[in-house]
């Protein structure tokens, strides 16, 4: 059906050529594109996750907290493997996506496979508001310019990621793919050299202004208890984990990808994990070697380009690449989200219509609630990304720890060949899952996490509601083929159900209308209800004049609102029906071609109408439209047309 | 119909009890209160006229102007005598009000009158929105706090003067009256009490600080040449007739009062002037011999109270009675504008809602457009005064301009007995009026004036267009009853027009609608539009189980939008229509008692198709109503219902 795209006008110009159902085998990922999409929030936030660790060390152990970077580092490393390979498991059991809310789902129970949703959903809307307030934040930087017009450029580049996104998987692959492999590529430069130059004994440490020393603690490590150090480095660990969001991703885009999807799933996880551990474990050996500190308005990563770049182009690629892939990381969450909403739609957990695929074929609804929500915490905390981050992160490590918990008790159940040591690996994870939870809910509880002690109970409770709506509404509607014969009525011409026209002024489109209801009812009334003695005295006049065989019934609307005498009369009239019969009201629409002059010059009484009529059962609208022409009689004299419409 | 009651509820709260038609009479105004609601506007304006003339004349003459406030007050006297014989002409001969639209439609052809309207509608308007600005300024000078909070405060303002007027003309007139009484009798006393004191030698003039009087030019008014003395002179006298502006209200508003309308309009005109030639006049005189020259933060006014009555609780009368009497002028608006704007609509000029009386039998829809474009000034302008005001006047001394020239075609073409000497009258009305013109519009031209030559034109074509739409559509459905008679076609049962079901899910809604469709149709094509195998397949199976005999078309919107397949399909079905049949499309509006849900939890199709359906002249939509029952399946079985719906 080509000519289909006549149809098509300013949303083909957005968002491109539609697609055919049966084109989405193209529009799906493979391990080249694929990669860099789910790659993009894991390996943006390594670029931070240093600096993290580190602004939680220096305070307390100064010059000495690089020292302590790879004690931190590597619990991170490991738990990262583990989350590996749980997922890879997940993707290998849960085909159809959905991570850590699909697994809590057949293995925990209803509500916590919601509470694994309700988390997820929180965070990558966070993702979203977080990455691309930072990326606002690195343009401002670069040209203050732009300083106070942060939210409308933060709402722009949001619009330019929906956008894109809503193009459909495979364009916006490669559009935001070759950005993230930049950056994979800049980051491998920086560590290779720097660490080459590390060997060549010519990679100096970064020298630091008496003022920076000096503001630093002098105090060593021995000089705090053991428990306060313990809690010291889980804060930190727990901050770095911030490199781990990206894993759960891969395993709720699972059905994005091309056939066969799990492997390419799964391969896409491992490099994943190969990218993040070379980049996060290679700049934590870096950063120890250059004795790095985080300093105000120069980040870790650009103070290690710099050291090991000089001032040449590679630092200003180094730099460009890191502002880019903060915008991309958004991207992920464009990838993840609008799956774990489809899916949560088909489970009848949000509106149906999150499951529906959009012009491009991807979950444009999902694609635009992701706009909106983010738009609106974007809008809400004026785009200052330290006022997000107390509320994300949570999430993610919530729904590690649902997925993994969900998975020891899967190996309980299902005992498959080597299940003990799959479920202590499992148990493992969720312990080191459910530590960062904790230690990050309550660090920072009173800095926003409270909010998400709210967020998440109410989205569970949405959601519940929604499923619940759908489920009456399904218990009612269904129908089988058996009872829907029962119900059956064959077309018979003995029927008598009552019609009633609607008549305002005695007018053309009324007798188009009349004309209407004769056809379709054997019983029909002339409505006319009265606003005006001098209105009421012109209809009665000329119907006497043209005596038509139809009874006509006026009533007053003495308060000059028809609604409440129409409603009254339907009331009565309903109420006379008998059995199977129904009524049928017969009223015009009065179109012209011209919107704006409908809207303002011409009353909307079918419009109010057709809503009063709704809360009837048996009563059912017949709208005619009646199209004004503009040239009237003259041309219709014209034409010659008998039936005058 | 006393049970009409039942339907009204918020507006009810806001509105008082909606009136009947026939209590019209009981809301029409007499003289009592029919005169502060006419004076607010001109007597406000009295309030400010002398401080307008001073400040044209001293930045020239200095202390000297006070000398000639008589010779610039006494053109301006005249001037009203004039308008006020020419208005009582004008409400004699035009009973049902309109003023000098009214008379420029009779007198001076179409779009002369269209001008004296635009600038009418243009002048009241500003006058609400400069009226609500000033007393917001005043309450603002009043309590520092709410400084930066003038907008909300004055749209505040704007909400409680539209809603007092929505509730009705009886009830805004006493609420509103009084204070404008109040007022008047606070300026008798001032004047009184003022002349009084100066008969007996106990009036000091004003003492000024040296530092006001320094700045005061020194030259003596014999220094200027005549030109300019006369351009000064014109300039002042132009200033001081915002005195006038509320004369035209009267005309306009004739169909408000109660019988003899006519009458009471023309006393209230002679009693309005009496009242501004007595405080206007007064206030001339007692200024002149106080000496008063504006200065900043202290009116012209306050000073002349505080000279008077000292600091006593009659300066504070006096000071909270003019801020009261601000907020009021606007109320001459609300009773000129709507009634003019309705003349309009029904001459087709406006949109016919205009015309309607709302719940309280005012115009409310007049009303309502009063409170948007004012508030709209307002925000705009930053409800700062001296922003508008160049925007103001120029409407009001263009309306007289017209009204006098179209009285004086009327003399010379009536030839009524002494026509001879009311035309001169008005003719010299019509100078005088034009003089304000030019003045007004050439001193403030380029401090915003410039706007109204751009905003008057453009609203004349504006009514020119509605007027044209109304007119064609008028030509397009008009029909007479022996018209009728040809087109009229009789109930018959021989009828074969098509009737197309559109099935989406094979479901309790539908077979409603297959029910429904059966019964007024004998040829019956159920669609369904398929967006995916899975729902084509499912909708296919049932059918074919239910072995219904009605014909199933199946077509694929293969790009998941059910509309454009959907049109293509009603295009070809249209165009196979022969003679004077016509296509029945039968639909399902699903319904619960949830708007939100059903806005957001189910596809809204229904209101699309109805949309698209509209261009179809040949097509009728047929809307069946599934309420939704939140009981479902068990209840019906209860019941035992075997319709089954």
């Amino acid at each position: 059906m080509p000519d289909q795209e006549k149809h098509f006008k300013m949303k083909d110009l957005l968002l491109g050529k539609a697609l055919k159902n049966d084109e989405i085998k193209d529009e799906k990922l493979n391990l080249k594109w694929g990669l860099p999409i789910m790659a993009s929030d894991a390996v943006s936030s390594v670029a931070y996750a240093i600096e993290e660790i580190l602004l939680v060390l220096v305070p307390v152990l100064g010059l000495l907290s690089v020292h302590y970077l790879g004690i931190v580092a590597l619990p991170i490393i490991i738990l990262l493997i583990v989350l590996v390979f749980s997922y890879s498991q997940i993707i290998d059991h849960y085909p159809n996506g959905g991570g850590s809310y699909v697994v809590s789902k057949g293995n925990l129970g209803k509500k916590a496979s919601l509470i694994a949703a309700a988390a997820l959903i929180i965070d990558y809307i966070m993702t979203v508001a977080v990455s691309i307030s930072s990326a606002t934040a690195a343009c401002v930087a670069a040209v203050p310019g732009l300083l106070g017009y942060q939210v409308p450029i933060a709402l722009i580049f949001l619009s330019l990621v929906t956008l894109m996104n809503l193009r459909g998987v495979k364009e916006s692959a490669k559009v935001f793919g070759l950005p993230t492999y930049g950056f994979i590529l800049v980051m491998a430069a920086l560590i290779t050299i720097g660490l080459a130059k590390f060997l060549t004994g010519t990679l100096m440490p970064i020298e630091y202004a008496p003022s920076v020393l000096n503001s630093l603690p002098t105090s060593p490590a021995g000089a705090l208890t053991t428990i306060a150090m313990v809690f010291l480095m889980l804060r930190a660990f727990s901050s770095g984990c911030s490199a781990l969001t990206g894993v759960e991703a891969v395993s709720n885009a699972v059905p994005s990808f091309k056939q066969p999807s799990q492997k390419i799933a799964k391969h896409i996880l491992y490099c994943l994990a190969g990218i993040i551990i070379f980049i996060f474990g290679g700049s934590v050996l870096l950063a120890t070697q250059l004795g790095v500190i985080p300093v105000d308005g120069h980040t870790v990563l650009s103070q290690m380009g710099a050291a090991v770049f000089g001032t040449g182009p590679m630092y200003y690629i180094l730099q460009f690449m890191t502002a880019a892939i903060l915008l991309l990381a958004a991207n992920t969450a464009y990838n993840g989200l609008p799956t774990l909403l489809a899916i949560l739609a088909v489970d009848n957990y949000m509106p149906h219509r999150m499951a529906q695929r959009g012009q491009k074929l991807s979950f444009s609804n999902g694609i635009l609630f992701i706009f909106f929500a983010a738009g609106g915490l974007i809008f809400l905390f004026n785009a200052e990304t330290h006022k997000l981050i107390p509320l994300y992160a949570v999430g993610v490590f919530l729904s590690f720890t649902l997925a993994q918990t969900g998975m020891v008790v899967k190996w309980m159940k299902d005992k498959e060949p080597g299940w003990k040591h799959k479920m202590l690996i499992n148990a493992f994870g969720a312990a080191m899952s459910l530590i960062g939870v904790i230690i990050v809910f309550t660090t920072k509880f009173t800095a926003g996490a409270w909010m998400l002690a709210i967020a998440i109970p109410v989205l569970v409770l949405l959601m519940q509601s929604i499923q619940k709506h759908y489920q009456s509404v399904a218990d009612d509607i269904v129908l089988k083929p058996a009872e829907a014969r029962e119900i059956y009525k064959p077309c018979s011409s003995q029927d008598n159900n009552p019609c009633i026209v609607l008549g305002s002024s005695f007018s053309r489109p009324f007798l188009k209308a009349l004309n209407y209801a004769n056809v379709v009812s054997r019983n029909v009334t002339v409505l006319h209800i009265s606003t005006s003695d001098a209105g009421r005295e012109s209809f009665e006049k000329l119907w006497r004049e043209a005596a038509f065989p139809e009874q006509l019934v006026i009533i007053d609307a003495p308060y000059r609102d028809i609604l409440p005498p129409l409603e009254d009369y339907i009331d009565k009239k309903q109420s006379e029906l008998v059995n199977d019969e129904f009524l049928t009201v017969v009223f015009v629409k009065f179109i012209s071609n011209q919107v704006i002059m409908d809207n303002i010059l011409h009353g909307q009484a079918a419009y109010f109408i057709e809503n009063r009529l709704k809360k009837y059962n048996k009563v059912a609208s017949f709208v005619i439209h009646y199209t004004y022409n503009r040239k009237g009689r003259n041309e219709r004299n014209k034409m010659k047309d008998k039936s005058g419409f």
